[in-house]
């Protein structure tokens, strides 16, 4: 049965956005195997009409709460929403499971949201490339929103602003967030700021410190210029005027060119990651890797370095390709 | 001049730790261009005398005090100290600048103490193959033991585990680390834990929680059990414990060959990266680099998928080789 499984059958139901046809794409997808290309290749005619949101930013941000009330109104626009949770499973940073469950009991039982977490720890292939597989197959299935939320550790932040249309960073008043976040090379990534919990202390003063670094950016009268939007999302305050800004910078886009051109440099970081997937899983193959085994003896006791053994393993995958 | 300068003088020369040498040498290997794997090939046979341990924990948890104290304990012993403090660049951890700068007047001075910092954000090539690369650097300069430092983010704390002999992960007591910790499988990267601060509220049971999670861990009397040491490290309590129990485990694994096995899997993993780094340099050359770029038009209009496009680029690469 496994064999038959993406039939057109399957496919019919993944456009007709049948749940679990969907949530079975996406375990396809994840699962980085032939069949995981098979059916993107077999969908693919039909990506590119969902707009696609990245939401980043600290621990404790409320990143989370954020997409819950971007979602609601999204949803009141009867829009259908996609959320992908990314989970960089830093051991210190906790949190993504926590988000979940809020969310599963205020907007999981909607049939127009599909939510669904990603783990990335130790994957192989990397986080922006299965982001982006999954939110092909939500959009595919017809969702017109697709946010993909993660917390800003290691470099998930970076793959995820790849990934989407309108990167938004979410900072809170206190902890100096925004001055490390402009060290750190957020205002790259930023298509807008969002700061979250304004209501509290510090929070005029964090406003002024962004605006401050972000005027000394340098720009012309045609470049975007990333916009600061104050926010108590909890609190439900700040929501429409997020959802504004993206609309802002969705015209940007349109209007530039800049659309075109992100969509094609998303899709050359995915080709590359394609072919640099199938290659490693052509030169691993049992005979190189039971010779990459018998060899490393040879390296320890300082006969031979890494170096001269990954020589001979190239040169005979030179051979047999 | 370029071209020859890894010739045999400048291999004595870092051999016998001229600091010049040294900080060139690992510039060169973080370079990670044809000639890193010159030099490391021409140094290979002199690698594998020093001692590595990684160190690992939250933002704050004390590891580079930590790394200090060690330092100045070995000192004391007559033994050489290369410390390689990786930032993974979380954009909002920071830290790692500021704990350089007390080191740097404490232990910076001291010809037997070399310190290195390496960014990893974005990097191309592990970070588990640069912090090897630059170790290997210093165990060929004469350091007996080489420290790598990482803030557990992303999965720096995994890569510095694969390179590590002996792995600490350090918490403290508050902030319900021991527990998160645990979850995310610090568990399985721990050869000891130290809690550090341990005269903070909190620590008796922090302690008691570490110690209920690891008796659950299925061991025989023969597997190595991970202890649990209480440091306050910027009062130097706890540091010879720490050394006792590094001490330990590096006898358990020397006596239990265990201690060749792990240098061999690390040396696997090595030798994959060098093959896949190669690779992808012989794969993304100007004229295959062209075509992708000209086919990305036919694949944001819908035309072919970025599968299409991955297999067509691996034909042209087999046909190359």
């Amino acid at each position: 049965m496994k064999e038959k499984e993406i039939n057109n059958s399957f496919i019919e139901r993944l456009i007709k956005n049948d749940r679990r046809t969907v949530a079975r794409s996406i375990s396809i997808v994840e699962s980085n195997n032939s069949r995981s290309s098979e059916l993107l290749k077999e969908v693919y005619a039909k990506v590119g009409n969902a707009y696609r949101i990245g939401i980043t930013g600290p621990p404790g941000a409320g990143k989370s709460t954020m997409t819950n009330q971007l979602t609601k109104l999204f949803r009141n626009q009867n829009k259908k929403v996609g959320i992908i949770a990314v989970d960089p499973t830093s051991p210190f940073t906790g949190g993504a499971l926590l988000g979940d469950r809020i969310r599963m009991s205020e907007i999981g039982q909607d049939t127009g949201v599909f939510i669904r977490s990603m783990a990335t720890r130790g994957s192989l292939g990397g986080l922006s490339k299965k982001a982006n597989d999954a939110a092909d197959i939500l959009d595919v299935a017809g969702y017109d929103y697709i946010i993909m939320e993660t917390v800003g550790v290691g470099q998930s932040e970076l793959d995820i602003a790849e990934a989407a249309d309108t990167t938004i960073v979410v900072l809170v008043p206190e902890s100096g967030d925004a001055v490390q976040a402009m060290k750190a090379g957020l205002m790259e990534i930023a298509d807008f700021f969002v700061v979250n919990k304004s209501d509290r202390p510090g929070s005029e003063q964090a406003l002024s410190a962004l605006k401050t670094i972000l005027s000394m950016k340098e720009h012309n009268v045609n470049s975007w210029m990333p916009n600061i939007i104050s926010a108590i999302a909890n609190e439900n305050k700040g929501i429409l005027d997020i959802v504004a800004e993206i609309q802002r910078h969705k015209d940007y886009l349109l209007s530039s060119n800049k659309f075109i051109e992100q969509r094609e440099h998303r899709t050359k970081i995915r080709i590359k990651e394609i072919v640099e997937d199938k290659l490693r899983y052509l030169l691993w193959n049992e005979s190189r890797k039971n010779s990459l085994n018998s060899t490393l003896d040879k390296v320890i006791l300082g006969n031979l370095s890494p170096y001269h053994i990954a020589e001979e393993i190239i040169d005979n995958f030179k051979n047999q390709l």
